[in-house]
């Protein structure tokens, strides 16, 4: 059973900066993709902001188990709709993974609820990754921490809601604090936001940060069959109430009549 | 120390209905008001959809401590910019307590990154409330349940994230249940879902949920001051940093540039 | 890959109750193991008190992926040494799944922490258990809702820590309701607790139910290799901590002294 | 309203070491409560392990509205008894509040169900708290962080279950972070874990660290009345049964049998 994935990067710094370009000649996203497709048991492909609807139609997602997505500066150049559509691809089961910057992507704001801001430096300081839940399946093959030499600071608080689980915390040279790897579930899909990847480090070629990607997409696909409609709330009339009731008192709806909600 | 609660209404059907106007003659807002203020810690007033901003302007929104919202019919009429504004209120601090068909709002779908859907019925059935958080602020002076002889049905699956802790859980006639009192934490804002309150019933004249909506502004209420701006993303440049670090490897930002994030 | 499971059973009421002999002739535990032997994936085989060591020997544990416990009568003949061993063996990674009546066994209390106790009436009532997680894993294949026409009640509040994950909420014909499935993390090990299963009642043979039970072996199965000594303290000396450090400062322990942690 | 605290503490170093002696004249405990009656809100006094019953008696816990615990060296010699008495009590809806090495204290062990273990160095090295939740009552005072100058290490992962929220987050000098700020709820009872506090250091003579105390304090009191028998399981007969019901099927308690429960 291959899991499929759809990595997402909004492109721009590769195409647009001389020292990207260098650490990620075939994009940030076609890096990950290799990552990811080096056990076989996933297949990765790409979609850009620059294609048409930003490469992720509605088709695309529909067969889509996994997405992931990378972006930065472009952020504001996301379609509403197309921000909206993946939304409700996640709430019907698509398993999602936010790497790094894409913390204040569409998407995430509008998953997470919250202002989702931290702090941030870019000086190329030490970053030490810690395992904070123990034996966690994104976190398998991770001893108690493991390191990126430079990356960029993300600082607390970071404006998310809690958790279902902390998987990673960063240690900064700098003297900050991350929870950087923290899993969430939206309607019935699996949420994954994974700290490492500033685009002018080598991030996405370090061996610990490939096998937690791989880790994330298994543990955020969900194999049970999408749900048609995630945002319905069907009506349940009287006779067909699972126990056996009858109608009391006023109502403002007439029978039949499709609700306000 | 009195909290200011302002208690949001959407106020159609009073006015449209006449079986809601015999019930709630000075509207559900006013009920509720009332509710608030009958001990004298909690000074609530009102604000409807049909004032200038919906009655919530910037200072409006900075003077209150706690925000009650009631809408069903009117969803779509609240202003995105409002929504936004009553979101960032929230982020930034203030307390926010949702009632009834509100799940299906602007704001509380923003601040819950998720479909927020759910089954329902009209037919005048019995709901019991039973506590599922012992001696938790928000059900003090509630036994173990509480019953309202007359309410719509909200069935599960109820389409939020996990709560921090699940307050009330109601058994509904028809066979149904529902978690009826949910909390969460968005930015430095408290947040409570509280399911009671159909239009048709005279749900917000019972006792017990009177004490419940008064629970609930006290628990959802933060004397700390409003974070100024809760979504800023600071930078913390080399020198600041907490712990004495030079700057190492190659920059996309140049020193005092603004961030993409 | 196969997962290793291991029914527990205190095998009291199937030897001296006739109703329950003739419901269960082949013990509760040996139904649910045929339960969860039924698709090939998992290999479930039985234990029960009357064993030298209960049958949980420290090497069957080591080589059980996830264990079930059933208990009600004999709670108190479990040797507390066993019921550490269980918890510990949980820590270091050993799936568990608590039915019904285990909510008061030993190693349920001893994992939770809290009191674990409810209210409960034998009246051969009906459950409807509502699925309050969407697309859980532990609910697959389950739609909105399945029922059992008589079970134990079961009554909020139910003494437990709020749960990761609340998957199934209960309905009662008498009036309850109750957080019927429910999902943790203890040390590496993950834990689900199942409400139905009353010796009294067939629960065990019901479709819908031995589909949950093999859902959650898979789900509480962790393939990562269990925690050498889940209890460890270790001391890190300062010429092995990550970043280089000089000591200053008291100190209470010698160096090389083992800590009292 | 004054919230009335008993500080305990082991009373161990103090009275052995000098170094301990020359920070704590008057013990640990003393200066812990000194900290808490600064504001004239709360009445802080002290138990120590050395008196009968550990100065824990019954009574004394019936009128203690919150518990601070410290301990280190003689966690093995606190009573089982008593440190079940503690767990009741916090059920029963007394607040708690861990110190420091209190993490491997029975009491803190029992009410986590988990193996509470950490990695640990005494090196005087310098410790960074960091808020994770925004405006949280427990931080109140404290802006983005703090700092203790000189401190033992406690490092991640920190084998204790995910909390209801992370209050602060730690930076270790020398390259480890931790969990360090945790809010659990077991039973009707506030329980939270601070870790700053090794008796070599000044730690509860800084300034950030009582204000911490004090905001605990307060957070964990619960002004409800203690619930009477926190681990009762009363049985609901059909006669008083919610709803209306007759009794079905087979049954293993006769009526009004005690049950197993």
């Amino acid at each position: 059973m291959t899991i499929r994935v759809t990595v997402w990067n909004e492109n721009i710094h590769e195409r647009e900066n001389g020292i990207v370009a260098g650490i990620y000649p075939e994009g940030i996203h076609g890096t990950i993709a290799a990552a990811l497709n080096a056990e076989g048991d996933i297949e990765a492909d790409c979609a850009t902001l620059q294609e048409p609807e930003h490469g992720l139609s509605v088709e695309r997602l529909a067969r889509t188990d996994v997405l992931f997505w990378w972006g930065h500066a472009a952020h504001a150049e996301v379609e509403d709709a197309i921000a909206g559509r993946v939304c409700e691809a996640v709430w019907s089961g698509m398993g999602i993974v936010f790497l790094h910057s894409a913390h204040f992507s569409k998407p995430f704001k509008r998953l997470m609820g919250a202002p989702c801001n931290l702090s941030w430096r870019e000086a190329g300081e030490r970053e030490r990754l810690w395992v904070t839940s123990l034996n966690h399946p994104i976190a398998r093959g991770i001893d108690r921490y493991f390191e990126l030499e430079q990356e960029e600071m993300y600082g607390e608080p970071f404006g998310v809601p809690e958790s279902l689980e902390t998987v990673f915390t960063s240690w900064f040279q700098g003297g900050e604090v991350f929870r950087s790897g923290l899993t969430y579930k939206r309607g019935a899909g699996n949420i994954f936001y994974f700290r490492p990847g500033h685009e002018t480090y080598p991030s996405y070629h370090d061996a610990n940060v490939r096998m937690v990607l791989r880790n994330a997409a298994r543990w955020a696909y969900n194999p049970a069959a999408r749900v048609a409609d995630p945002v319905s709330a069907p009506n349940v009339p009287v006779e067909r109430a699972p126990e056996t009731i009858e109608h009391r008192g006023p109502r403002l709806h007439a029978p039949g009549q499709k609700g306000f909600v």
